[in-house]
This record gives structure tokens, sequence and C-alpha cells, in this order.
């Protein structure tokens, strides 16, 4: 039995803008600290366990090439470039299926790439235990415990352990991104766990599920050869592995376990998410080396040029070459507004 | 008798970084509207009035190259290049003498390179009667109508009328920027003007006053000639024309005239005063075009690149070609920390 990884690195996303581009996305920014791009670390860090060799990404076929120099370990054979954007559950079979013809008994650990962790030690121990339900179950997966009453995640509610791997658990159901209350309330219970869209399963397990709950998938993925992937990829159905899979497997007890996650997870989300991710001077501003910060607090810079600010608090001052953004950092969501304007106006250049 | 003019164009200033720099100091900036320099309409409007041929610059060695590119209209011979700063009195009295070799009967209009006007035609009108004023006086100045208690500025406190020029009157004394309780009874009492540095004269009772009030300045100029002014200009007394001569002129009463100014004018002090002139939007924000606003008010906005603001309000933003600004409108005067702390960093490429 080898083990596989997958990473899913196809997502555009607008959260990032300016520094997000449709040619640029979110996965392929240096958006905490070192240069590293988010893709990178996740490939460096699952590297640490699975082989490079055995690593696949999945991409869209605009980002290929950006992914393929961000990632110089990766074998070009493990490139899979999707000729459209399918959602998860296609993402996740085509590689299910790319890893069975190499290796029918393949463990696999299927990973967002737009992620961050501090705790790289934390974040291989609970893939150990995750790989080690997966053995034991249809389906396993990480759930980050909470630290907050989050409404922007999914919650995992967890049933009972399993015997033999520290902390795994049954998972008794899967819920949507709750409102504030039921969020407090998940918190308080201790019972509630943040999906953190990593998977873990034999490959031969997902093939299966997906025959049982995906057949149209299924069908596609099984006509599909490297001839044909142009044609085949675009029209096979656009579902999510959550709700197409996941969640259908999760119906009946027991199927699905579970393995908590507390290694300074984040999954990135906003400008908001980068300044708490980064270092900070005594005054909480994010800067660079070269700003001058002048009763200025809790800002959040990025820029090349030389950014003067005074007076000012709790900003996001982000600079590209062809773009500059000011917002409170509270306002982080509404950076989307901007693109849904440059997109009205017909800006592409910008997008 | 000829009517000449002299633009005192040698500031430097900091108060508009990081558009000015040692190198293009505020004068040389469009800060209002349209691209012209504040330099360029000043040269404009009193050419209206004046012949080209008869208006003198008078600017820094440092300066000189930049400032004659700004007035292609400008006689080289009339672009007097101070070797080192040495304050109004020196500037004015070199001009002063200039005039007088070519035109023993001038009378000389003194204004300053940094200033906007919004009413071409009652700056016209109120030069007209200083000029009047300065053939029946000593000297004459234009008080401009305050509008506010502002602190920032120099008063002029008036007498009588003077007779067969409209408007015009004696000054009783110049008062130096008074408190803000001092202010507002300036303005309440009706019998005060603010002092806008501008100032008309026969040359030869400036040469006279010069000759009276300050016999070191009148030696040093009249030693002066073309091959030795590099030596004899820095070693001239650095003293303000205000306090060097116009104070005590004024301190016989009668012997000096002022005609109020009520033509839009401003000192263009700060960021916040190239707000307050500028076109604006519906929501106070004068941006450029190309810029997006979300849920933004009253912003100032001077960049090339694409400015994205959401959800901030009378920030000023500013991005030159090497540096950016973001501070609060009210902080306008502040920007000064941020030149200091540049040189304090040795960092003279940003100044």
């Amino acid at each position: 039995m080898g083990t596989w990884a997958v990473i899913m690195a196809g997502g555009s996303g607008t959260r990032f803008w300016p520094a997000s581009r449709l040619r640029r996305p979110k996965q392929l920014l240096p958006l905490v600290q070192g240069g590293e791009s988010l893709l990178a670390a996740t490939f460096r860090r699952i590297s640490q366990r699975i082989d490079p060799s055995r690593v696949i990404v999945v991409t869209a076929a605009a980002l290929a090439e950006a992914t393929a120099r961000e990632l110089p370990a990766l074998l070009p054979a493990n490139l899979l470039a999707e000729p459209a954007p399918r959602n998860t559950a296609p993402c996740i079979g085509w590689a299910t299926d790319v890893i069975l013809a190499r290796d029918p008994s393949a463990v696999v650990a299927v990973l967002p790439s737009d992620q961050h962790v501090t705790d790289d030690a934390g974040f291989a121990a609970a893939v150990e235990r995750a790989l080690a339900v997966a053995e034991r179950r249809e389906l396993a997966t990480i759930g980050i415990s909470p630290t907050r009453p989050d409404t922007g995640f999914g919650y995992i509610e967890t049933a009972a352990a399993i015997a033999d791997v520290e902390g795994a658990r049954e998972v008794l159901r899967f819920v949507e991104k709750p409102d504030l209350a039921r969020a407090k309330e998940y918190l308080a219970s201790g019972r509630f766990l943040w999906n953190s869209g990593m998977f873990f399963f034999r490959a031969s397990a997902m093939r299966a599920a997906i025959a049982a709950h995906l057949p149209e998938l299924a069908q596609g993925l099984a006509g599909m050869t490297a001839a044909n992937t142009g044609e085949v990829f675009p029209r096979l159905p656009s579902i999510s592995i959550d709700y197409g899979v996941v969640e259908r497997v999760g119906a009946t007890a027991g199927n699905i376990g579970v393995v908590p996650g507390d290694f300074g997870w984040s999954d990135v989300g906003s400008w908001e998410s980068t300044w708490e991710l980064s270092d900070k001077d005594e005054k909480g501003n994010a800067a660079p080396r070269h700003a001058v910060l002048v009763d200025a607090n809790g800002n959040l810079v990025r820029a090349q040029k030389m950014v003067a600010l005074v007076g000012v608090s709790d900003l996001v001052v982000v600079e590209t070459e062809d773009a500059i953004l000011v917002m409170p950092r509270e306002r982080a969501q509404d950076v989307r507004a901007v693109v849904d304007a440059l997109k009205a106006q017909g800006r592409s250049e910008l997008l």
C-alpha cells in the first residue's frame, strides 16, 4: 500500500484583490510570511510525509504553467490540468483514477492548496492518524478544533471514539455554515469541529463511493482517456465532493471518521486573515521594513513602493504593480465589490 | 512708468510629500485642477495684466532648470537664480535692483508662486487697485477678506479709507498668526484681513526703504554684479521682507495701503487645501476617474495606478512614482513627521 497526496490547486477567488488575479489566484501568492506561496507551503508540508513522486496537483489549464513554475519538485506527469472548472468531485475522481492506475492499493490524502498551518509537526501527526482512519473506514477527514464561533465554516458533529487511533471519532453529521447562535452552541458543546476540506481514503473506496453516489460522474471518468480529456472533462457533472460524496457516505453511521486538528490552521480567507497570521510590530502593524508609520496601529501593508501611514488604524493598504487598495481590515470581505465594479466596467486587465 | 511683476518661486516645503520633493517643490506641482502648476498659473494670471517681458521670476539655483521648463514664456534674462536661500528681503531687493536698472520709474507687483485663485478677474481688479495705491503710498498690499478664524495666517488691521482707490484702506498694523480667540475677534471686528504675501511698490521706494531699514542688505546689493552674485548673495542678511521692511515702513501711520481681496484665494497649505479646492463627486471624493470607490466619502486620491477605496472616509491617498501616503485629511499637517523620519533614516532619495 502506497500513500499518495492530491493537492487541489484550481481555485480562483477574488478576496485577495489586487494581489490575486484570474491568472494569479490566492494559492500562488505569498500571503503570509517569508515569500513562500500557500501552494508551495502545502506541497512542502505534505512532502515531508509523502514522497513527491506520489503527490498529484490538480489545477486549471490556465494556471498549469504558473503552478509548475511554483513547484519545481512536482513531476510533470503528476500535474493534472482541468480543461474547465467542474468543482471538487470530478477533480478528486480524476486524480483517484490516475492514482489507481499506478497503485491499486493506494491510500490518498486530498488537501486544499490555499490553507496555512503554523505547526507542521502537529499537521503531520494529524495526517498520520487520518490515514490510519482511512484504512478502517470509508472516508476520513481532519476537523479543526474551533477557537471561536465562526460562521464562515461548515461544522462536523462527532460521535463515538474510534478504537486504535488516538483522538479519532466517528462523524455524526456534516452541517452547513451556521448562524452565530448555532455556532456558539457548537463551540460550547465541545462536540463540533470545523470542516477543513481535507479528505483521506483508500482510492478503491473513493471510486466505489463515486460509483454508488455519482454514477454519471463515474461513467464519465471511466470513458476518459489522456486523448479525450479536453472533450470529456468539461461535460462531467459539476458538483462538490462534500455534497456529492462525503455527505452521502456519511449518511450511514460509522462510515466516516474524523481526527481533530490543532496545528495553527487557517483557511486564509481574507486580508484580515493575512494580518492575523503576519508578524506584527508592537503597535500591531504588519508592514514591510521600508514603511514609515506615524501614529499608525493595527494596519496591514503590502507594497513594493515606500508606504507612509500617518494617523490611521486597522487599515489594509495593498499595492501591486498596477493597483492600490485601501480599506478597513473589518471590511476585508467587501473587496469583492471592487472586483464586481471592475467587471461591470469591463476593466478585465485588472481582474 | 512701466509695471513689472516679481514672482517668488524659491520655496521648498514638505507639506505635499510625497508629491513635493526638494527638487520638485509645491509651486511646481499641479496641486489643484487641470494639470497646471501653481507657478504656471501665477505666471499666466499676472501675464494678463503685465507683459511677460516684464515678469521676473526668482528661484533657487537648484530649481532654475525646472522653473524655466515650467514657464516657456519667461525670458531667460528674467529668471534670477539665488545661489543660496536668504529669505524674502534679499530676494525682493535683488529683483528690485534688476528692474531699476532697466526701468527707473517701474512699479512692481511681488507675488508668491504657490497660491491658488479661482476668480482671475477679481484678482486682476485687486492688482489694479493695489498698483494705484503703490503710486500714492510707500507700499501696498492685498489683504484677503477672511472667511474663518484661521490661525495659520498673519493678519492686517485696517484703518481709514484711501481716497480715489475703491476699497483701499490704510494699514494700522500687521499682526502675527493669532491664537483662536484672537482670530475670532479679528473676524468679528470686520477690520482685519489676511496677509497674502503680495506686495506692490514703486521700485525706487523699495530701494529707499531697504536703504533705510536694512542698510547692510542695501550695501550688499549695491556691490553685487552678475559676475560676483555667487559670492555676494549667500552673505546677504537672511531676513523676511515682512519683518525687515514692511513692518518698519508700516510703523509710520499711512505709509502702507491695503486693498481687500475676495477672489477665491488659497495658499494651498496642505493636502487638505487641495481637497477643498478640487472638484468632488457627490460623496465628496476628489479622485481620478479610474478610481473605484465603494462606500467611500470625502477622500482625496492622487495616483497614477488604479486605486480602490472601500469603506474609508476623509483620507488622503497619494501615490507617486516611488511612494504612497495614506493619512486622514485632518492630519494633513503631520506629513512633516514622515519627512522628518525619512531624514532621520538617511533616505535622501525620498526627500
